[in-house]
């Protein structure tokens, strides 16, 4: 038995965190665009990143490094520092340095990026903010807004688990993605802080265990980028831990990142959670459900608030996943409009699967009536705005 | 040595093959919705049909023939047949077997229907329309319009092949398609009628020599329907035949008609040919090549004629196929963005490619640099017109 609690503090949450976000002069108008996560003593460290193979240099440098552990990570806004080959590295190393110069005791400080492909790192704007960093301040809401790209708002979380014998830990979180994920400027980044007492691998297992179903679960576009990046730090001092409830607290935190950055999908109107269940494993309704959620035709019939049912039965049918119409049930929340073979369309069926679209969130449920395998997958519509924003980003 | 000379008449070009199209009803304003394609012999036959699992009642009755020989086809727009179970085939049946009645000559007739998807066949008005057919009509041109669904064009072909010999063959085709494919109403039908002397087992391996290529290289939204559909039909009446001719003859119509489909797609206003090049193998070609044309954000930057070269970088990347940033090349048709590691894209270079976006055609080149395998995948772009037809379909 434990107890979890929400808290405010995003990142700085938990004990001997700090962050900030600053003006480097990347974005327009003075707007911040960098920031960092500080830790006051070298903490363990676990990551997971894209698995598209032109990986940015910041997720290369990270890698070089092999076990380590950290207590800087530096973030910059509107630069990806991708497709930028060895320069690209050689650019992180020379403005890690200098950071490490201007403030005394980085350990084995690290960097993340999002923005556009192909440009090198403007390094002295950069190390110029950076030097500016007070170590020391607690600004969490600063940094969450700091690394946004084209989303329209901040993301972050804290959660504070009480354990049955009174102790405690904190786990607080920052994210950004608005498409997931539009290359040009908006990889998906989460950076994860904890006082929970475990170590490197302990944390590493948990970020593995959580991921798949949850950032791994939301689709905005469909497209990977080369820079997402998930980097947890962990400085133990809480001096308390429970597996269950760690892993059980992470994967609610970042599932509500997740669909946050779902709903705030670049011109998003609704966030759809796609239910899968009774394929023949979970692998078939992973399938079914991703395909469901990535499918350009679902997203405008969403946008349409169109409960075209149809498109549904041959998105899954065409996904690969083991499926047959005569064992098929769709419902659209508890709107049910086919039945293992039997349509339930008729016009009062279809005024009610209608309403349901015009909610904020709802969920497309479909049964195949073949085992027991399940998956839930979290999509938005793709409506003009979409267009408007990815026509002409660069421009 | 041959030589293929481009005529009109389309699937009634060949000898003995006749096909209209009139209205039904199913469209408004008495447009035509309903086709025949007839033979005045059985003739051998050929298909490739979706991979959907929904597969529409129409191909699963064509399926459920065996082997066999026909000489009647009869095809409906507006409703898809799909999502019916067994009484969408005793609805094709009860269709056939009245139009049998009614013209007398009809050998194992068969169906094709695109359109809605989970609404029975309105049967009383497609044999009505059925029984009013004029057998010996060659209306090669009402028949490609009555197919139509949100297609702005009707798309037919036909050529004339003359062998060394002075023996000569003909091919005819017709096809819809404009959403690739919106099961809601735009699945890719295509009809092709030769009177080449070959038998039923040459003409399917042809078929599905040259389907690769053609239909299954273009992707207008990515999504595949309950009803794709190409039917070849062929008489030999000509007496004439030459593999290769026929082959090369069937690769040029069906890519023709293909690249029609794409530069119809929804809204389109582009046709854009991924062509990748120095890939491991022919299928890592094909997963890049398929990967660039479906991606989301590739389409909203060729719709905004951005050439934004960083996600097309990306987009291979994340494909699943073997590449690397330190190998790979980037051209907009002649105008070389990005070469094995260096990035050319300054001033200059961004405008001349800019200036290649803004044509209807041109060609995204990408090297990987690494083998021989190659491959041309077909695409459009995603602007405002896709959603609104997609958005509201039904209603």
């Amino acid at each position: 038995m434990y107890e979890m609690k929400k808290i405010g503090g995003g990142v700085c949450a938990p004990e001997g965190f700090f962050a900030d976000g600053i003006s480097a002069g990347l974005k327009p108008g003075g707007a911040k665009d960098v920031a960092f996560v500080y830790a006051d003593t070298p903490c363990e460290t676990a990551a997971v990143f894209t698995t598209n193979k032109m990986t940015a240099a910041p997720i290369r440098h990270f890698r070089s490094k092999g076990t380590f552990k950290t207590n800087f990570i530096l973030i910059n806004a509107k630069n990806a520092n991708a497709m930028t080959g060895p320069a690209g590295i050689a650019d992180i190393e020379e403005i890690l340095s200098a950071v490490s110069a201007a403030h005394t005791g980085l350990v084995e400080p690290v960097m993340s990026s999002t923005g556009v492909i192909g440009v090198r790192l403007p390094k002295e704007r950069i190390i110029a903010a950076a030097k500016r960093f007070d170590l020391h301040a607690k600004n969490a809401t600063a940094a969450a807004q700091a690394i946004m790209t084209t989303d329209t708002f901040y993301k972050m979380a804290a959660t504070e688990v009480v354990l049955e014998d009174g102790k405690r830990f904190r786990i607080g979180a920052m994210a950004k993605g608005a498409g997931m994920i539009n290359p040009a400027m908006a990889t998906m980044l989460c950076f994860v802080t904890t006082d929970a007492d475990a170590d490197a691998g302990t944390l590493q297992a948990a970020l593995e265990a959580v991921i798949p179903t949850t950032f791994n679960a939301a689709s905005v576009d469909g497209d990977t980028s080369t820079n997402d990046t998930v980097i947890l730090l962990g400085n133990r001092k809480s001096g308390a831990f429970d597996k269950e409830a760690f892993e059980t607290t992470l994967h609610a935190m970042l599932l509500e990142l997740a669909q946050m950055m779902v709903s705030d999908g670049e011109g998003a109107t609704k966030l759809v959670t796609f239910d899968v269940q009774g394929a023949l494993d979970d692998e078939d309704a992973r399938t079914a459900a991703k395909a469901l959620s990535n499918s350009l035709l679902m997203k405008t019939a969403i946008y349409g608030e169109d409960p075209n049912w149809g498109r549904v039965a041959s998105t899954i049918g065409a996904s690969g996943a083991i499926c047959d119409e005569a064992t098929l049930t769709i419902r659209f929340d508890d709107v049910c409009v086919y039945e293992k073979g039997t349509i339930l369309f008729d016009e009062s069926t279809e005024k009610r699967a209608a309403a349901v679209m015009k909610k904020e969130r709802f969920t497309i449920a479909c049964d195949l009536g073949l085992g027991t395998g399940a998956f839930k997958a979290y999509g938005c519509d793709l409506g003009y705005e979409y267009v408007k924003i990815n026509a002409d980003y660069r421009t």
